[in-house]
């Protein structure tokens, strides 16, 4: 695939995964609200634009990656948006963790113009989106799936079809932020009985890490969670708590309880309403340290 | 270390232990409740006793590996117990899964016996001890454990030390047991919410197995909560509930919440009281599966 | 007050109330989405109308008691709505439980046209009404909420202001329910702990119901689940989700967990998505009794 | 009965209970392992002894009323305990908030010597015992319920009867407490709630007061939360905790989940930790405001 290819949103995440299609010899049109993030997109080649609309070329592939569901409507829907030129068999890939109600009814609305909507969210922290370790969650259009596929595999280490439905790809983003965020406030419980009776964090930690879980989750957000080292944040709590509110959303509209997800989240909403929303969401833990009468934690500043 | 070997309980995890034992040249002198479990031992040379006290030599090791508190209590304190014979040097190597008070407890018990009592509680279903792949903890004497290193070597792949305190390794037990559990539940929840939205349970248990959680526990465990196959048991239910049971006692008296586990509690114990206390601990994944409305579950009978 | 009075919703809660306000002499507009349902009220002298707008005189008083916020904003700003006819003077006085962005939203369109709402939202289930029995809360514009004053005490036992932002009624009302569903699940918690332990259910309902909670909320409901008898329906369980559902989004909106209601609002949700939601939402006792392995509740059929 | 009375325990609850005993002209033999505080009663009449036993006469009534089960333990069964002396026709009426089954252990070694153990556990704070309006309930043999009534009558304003097991009437004392801090629990998230929303907590708090929950416990324990009040003690957060504790105890020695008890003991256990335990347990309702990132409880000091 040599086209050109549109690209919106240049944060944590959007940026180094620009500059990796930039270096793979792709073409981009970049949007960005703030402008100056494209500043160092353009030294390396990339053309930037003054509307998300800018960056569509006719039956060619745009990439959005933005924080939120209302900041994806508003690059799709909104004046000048995306959804006002995406025309016959334009492929729209959507990496943002949103609602799968928002990723159906964009879906929709792609369709009624002939473009295709492909969801595609990614697990990783911005420094796997650097070393092109992501891994990509893909559904949507098998056709359109196929053409992009070369480019996700460029910029990730494995991609995951979850059939034609755009919804489903965000369903399993959800569960699996839930999934994380289910893992620390295991450790963090887990690490401070063990401190409580006199067991050092890190070496708990260690264990597990090196057996049990001997995988990234438990061994990367365990070496946080034992250090208590919760800044600079990789992920941001209040980030964590809109993906666990999501979930929570999803599980309403089918009729089911996520008894575990509620609890997180009534924990993730206190830590925002105390001022830890912009620590990383590892920073739960701090939580269950106070809780047990312990304030070292490193996060509290 | 070639000293006779004292062993008492003969369960699924102590038969197989025993039988390694026995193969790798060791002589052991056996004690079990139900007597008739050591008759496949003493084919294979083991000498069958008829008191726990029976199987302790002067200055040797014993090993135990029990299913809870009591019946540990009865083979050390009962009549004819272990505690009447051990003396000078003796080892107690206690494997069974036990609150660290009661670790505490018998330690102290042991050292005015002038003997030493180890705690080595491991991880590993019954398979794993065949394979010699279990993960021991261990805590207590130094030169006690120097002594057994060798002999834990044989049966397992790791050893962790946790200093002197004989509790610390039952702490750390408490907790893996609690992070396994906490990881059923949020699978449980996770793949229970992809159902509902219509994606597959094993494709989405397949795609974190390979990639964020790709280790033992959300592999294995994730399969079965995939396929919903919770029989037979790894694992009983009705012993995750004792677990978790401890830890809430042990974060008790070190005054601490563990919300978690005590979601995790509940929800255990209405499950034993609905009769699937002997269904494999996955089996926990039934009951979000019966509370979104689903009935499918193959551990229902 | 002597004005014709516009009425719409008349629902278990609604009819009664409209017989109320015709025997005090009022004169009453009525329209229901189901027409049959003004059929009582016309032979008593009401004139039924076919489109909500057509209940409304100039400057005078509307009545809406809906069964949630899209029936409410439905009849408000659908075709023929409310907002196309109220004008200068009109007061909108909006009975129903619905979420307090909803009323600030309404309350600040209708003040865009001179009009005023008023929320009321009542306690009371459908034999309190008819008894006139209400208890009422109040919020919105000052002169209005004077003028509708002895509108109210004719048809309930109390009215309570809580000032002039619309929302704020909503708030209290949702707070109130909160409360409800929090005994009514205490009392079954603790009701099922006594029988479980040779308690008899009502004899601990009484003794609670004459001494520390010798008030309407213990008395009534705690008959029903000490008796276990949770059909007909006096309020539906899926309406208690949704006013829990309404009073988490309430909470999240202002940043604070409420762990009550979200353990409440999983209890409910299952309860619901296992067929449950059409009878009493007292029959979340159901919940308790299942899990204690106890089959008896009434409401099983 | 004209007989004198044996009195142990002489706490906030018991002294005013031995006072009221005195004035309606019961004599007593007072036993308190803090010998100073029965200076006041003997002043009044009373007799004071150095032990427990010498508290006995010889079929005679005694009362104990003592903080835990272990200060229940101590009088009872340790050197020179009332068991001591208990002795044929004997009644040892037992007023502590204990175990059902340290009551039940308690009254089998009472009748082994021929003695009763009536469990007669009251709901009230010291002012409502010092106004004689405990309520009591009771349990044990009828024939010793019958002789003590007169008793009981003149100290509360009612005696519930729970038939012949002693246990039964500890059961209902817990379900009482546990029925108490839920409402404690559910007032203060819904006063927070309307806090955070623009409501005034005891406006809130009056209209339930006065409506739907006009009842002892919602009234004066809805006004200190409502005016965030929560020193001095009227009954200790750390009591609270305990009693919780026992319920959440004979749950599961019952085989049956307390969800709504298990999220109050973790947020009871976390102020303890955090250095609550002696204010008020209305004063959990720190917690909430806490979490809602609200500082100006008056109980944080």
């Amino acid at each position: 695939m040599s086209d050109t290819i549109g690209f919106v949103g240049l944060g944590s995440m959007g940026l180094p995964l620009a500059i990796n299609l930039l270096e793979s010899g792709y073409e981009l049109r970049v949007y960005n609200r703030t402008a100056a993030k494209a500043q160092s997109l353009v030294e390396k080649g990339a053309i930037a634009v003054d509307a998300p609309a800018d960056v569509v070329e006719p039956g060619g592939v745009v990439i959005s990656i933005l924080s939120n569901d209302q900041a994806l409507e508003e690059v799709v829907l909104g004046e000048q948006g995306l959804l006002s030129r995406l025309a016959a068999d334009s492929i729209h890939l959507s990496m943002s963790t949103v609602a799968p109600t928002t990723a159906q009814k964009l879906a929709a609305q792609h369709t009624q113009q002939g473009a295709h909507y492909l969801a595609a969210p990614v697990f990783g922290r911005p420094d796997a989106v650097a070393a092109r370790k992501l891994w990509i969650t893909l559904a949507g259009n098998d056709v359109a799936k196929a053409r992009v596929r070369p480019l996700l595999e460029t910029v990730g280490q494995g991609v995951f079809d979850f059939g034609n439905e755009a919804g489903a790809a965000n369903v399993v983003k959800l569960a699996g932020n839930f999934l994380i965020i289910s893992a620390i406030e295991a450790m963090a419980e887990a690490f401070t009985l063990a401190e409580k009776n006199g067991v050092d964090r890190t070496q708990i930690a260690n264990l597990f890490g090196q057996t049990l879980f001997a995988c990234p989750i438990y061994q990367n957000y365990g070496r946080m969670i034992a250090q208590q080292q919760y800044e600079p944040a990789g992920f941001k709590l209040a980030l964590g708590l809109k993906d666990v509110t999501l979930a929570l959303q999803t599980a309403n509209a089918s009729q089911m309880p996520l008894p575990l997800a509620s609890l997180l989240h009534d924990r993730l909403i206190a830590a925002v309403a105390n001022g830890k929303g912009d620590i990383d969401w590892t920073g739960l833990a701090l939580t269950i340290s106070e809780e047990a009468g312990l304030k070292r934690g490193s996060g509290e500043g």
